[in-house]
């Protein structure tokens, strides 16, 4: 019975066998015969890994159980774990677990006997996420070791850079991180992003979350991308066969503009593609026997 | 690649092509064999047009992604052409959108390389309603040519007559149209229902939408159906092959009464029947390669 | 074409034919070949029933119509009575619904010609729940005549209650009532929880429903649990063969304790299990021509 709760647990051989198997699945290997059921219990929104998970699995041919937490028992107080052990009753092979709180998880291992799929906790982890963001730039460099990513934005709330930054690192890949003064995810991150880009394989921006509706931010758009964000001028910086990525939705105009978003260097759209064949690889490694 | 944004652009022979497919469908053709993925986005309430295309598509064995926007990243402010792009990228093979903005098509038809099908953009088109109307009235008449069909009630929001108005005309049946003062369509729209329906093969109400609500409409229901609804007295002017048909839902006593509801010259509910078939007709038609 | 609107217009074979059916059922007896649609159409929240249900559907191979009525055209008014003959004109040939409204059905069933499943009225009948209840005590005892059930807890609204304390009484068992003062569900109920359960077979808690958070009701959990629940005392009071069953969710710490729920004698997990056999016993009765 295999969980996925974080990468951070993983070897880095089982991070690449996943990383493996998503691309072949993405080749068309024919996936694992399962018989399965699963049930994707979501807590916050979300539409891309949601709907990416249920492509998956279509994919697998699984039989779902989509749990829409709003119209339902919860609003009687059901607990989480009661919640979660009703989903097992019903017949639940495997859940997929959308929750604002960190590591939700660990008070649930021990009631249950069906394993978890982390689809994103609080501000902890979203495992899932960075195996695609792996995958997409094995895709593009065939390699791993050795390349420069880096990660911009808001760092400070991002379960993204929380997870992605330990990982590349365990990986052999780089990581830089530049922000805006105010929103570091540690103390070596910079606030120049002109600089860290020049040599980067990779530039990954972070979705400004909940400040920009907040009185103490107080950027324009226009401020904002000039200083911090992927503009004409930085476009023109990077290396010819560096890639751009973003967990989207990016806010079009204030991380990056247009041109980065849809322009030849652009992986965003790859990455969600890649996420329906990461998520595949996930569920057969808890399914299979 | 078939988009289907507007039947104004196709040509009757196309038209009648789907038509006839749609009856086959209905009398129990085989449908293609497709082993494709649809997403429906459904950005506007809608029960009759939503479900229809659900049914079409579990009878064509589709895989669906039915995107829920309430609880979604939309409240991140994600674009409609984002949205979309992720769907595309999920591996989606056809969109089915309804959209409260007038030709919002236009500015992703462009952006997107697997088609659309307008499931109806703000006071524009219909194009499904349209056709699952000409597939009933050709069911009760065997033919189009030369039909009266009279359409009354509140035009003046109304994407039902704004499609079926042009489109009726083009394949012979001429079309009146009558409405309470205020909610004329165009200057030959009168305001004497009686007189209009007494030579009618078909007679469609349109529902009252927002008015009712607002302060200058200030009709009772009583007054609403006799002076401008199907009441007792009307029902009895109708020719006998006449049929009586409503895109759903009615406002029962309002734009006409129960009798024309649930009486035989309805066509009502076959209209819902029939869209179904008309869905998966339109549905094979963007999916065969 | 067989509803199943209440168990009360059941004869006791019927009952005990679904009862064996659904332990067949779950001991992996193939189901019957349907080819069908099943409209779920849920008017009030539920986790457990809607998702059980669910779960019964996939297994039997169903296509489904999980309708959900918040973001539809009920906001314009649609009538129960049109929302039910839309579905069936869709091709549902089975519908199950949950409403608030008791014997919601009694205006419906002369207006269509497909089988409703009752999935709960009101304080009326909730009869697939009480099917599952039968089930679980059938499992445990291998019989049902001459067994002693204790029924205890808010029976002044529930629906549980309601159809049980017939069912079981004219199945053989035998049902005591004990409320806390003012929750009674007749003259007979007591308020003497301890005294009520020490020769019990079975001991099923109710649900505190509304009062819980109105200002008459007073008690804190403490208190509540003490004199009316099944806390520790009262545990060591049950005979070492009487089980615990919760229609759920339970309000835990209240109704009864953790121990109580998660301990040997609670079939509280099972019951939920029970339900998806249950339901596919229904489905298939509703069915099968």
């Amino acid at each position: 019975m295999e969980n996925l709760l974080s990468l951070k647990t993983l070897t880095n051989d089982e991070i690449i066998y996943l990383v493996n198997r998503a691309l072949e699945l993405k080749k068309g290997a024919k996936p694992a015969n399962l018989d399965a059921c699963v049930a994707n219990l979501f807590f916050e929104p979300s539409t891309r890994t949601h709907y990416s998970f249920i492509r998956a699995e279509q994919k697998l041919g699984l039989e779902v159980l989509d749990f829409n937490p709003s119209g339902s028992s919860l609003k009687k107080g059901e607990t989480l774990n009661d919640t979660v052990k009703l989903f097992q009753s019903l017949g639940a092979d495997v859940l997929v677990i959308r929750h604002e709180e960190d590591r939700y998880y660990e008070k649930l291992i021990d009631n249950i006997n069906i394993p978890i799929i982390n689809a994103g906790d609080g501000k902890g982890d979203h495992p899932t996420q960075s195996l695609l963001d792996i995958v997409t730039i094995y895709e593009s460099f065939n390699r791993l070791e050795g390349l420069k990513c880096v990660i911009y934005g808001d760092l400070s709330h991002s379960r993204v850079a929380n997870t992605n930054i330990d990982i590349f690192n365990k990986l052999g890949i780089k990581v830089e991180t530049v922000s805006p003064p105010g929103f570091e995810y540690n103390e070596s991150t910079t606030n120049d992003l002109s600089e860290a880009i020049i040599d980067a394989d990779i530039v990954m921006g972070l979705r400004i979350q909940h400040e920009r509706h907040s009185e103490h931010f107080t950027y324009t758009q226009e401020d904002y991308v000039t200083k911090f964000g992927l503009d004409e001028n930085r476009l023109k910086l990077l290396k010819p066969e560096c890639i751009i990525m973003h967990p989207a939705p990016v806010n079009r105009g204030w991380e990056m503009i247009d041109a980065a978003v849809d322009g030849p260097k652009s992986r965003i759209f790859q990455q969600m593609a890649n996420g329906v064949y990461v998520r595949m690889a996930v569920l057969e490694r808890s399914l299979v026997k």
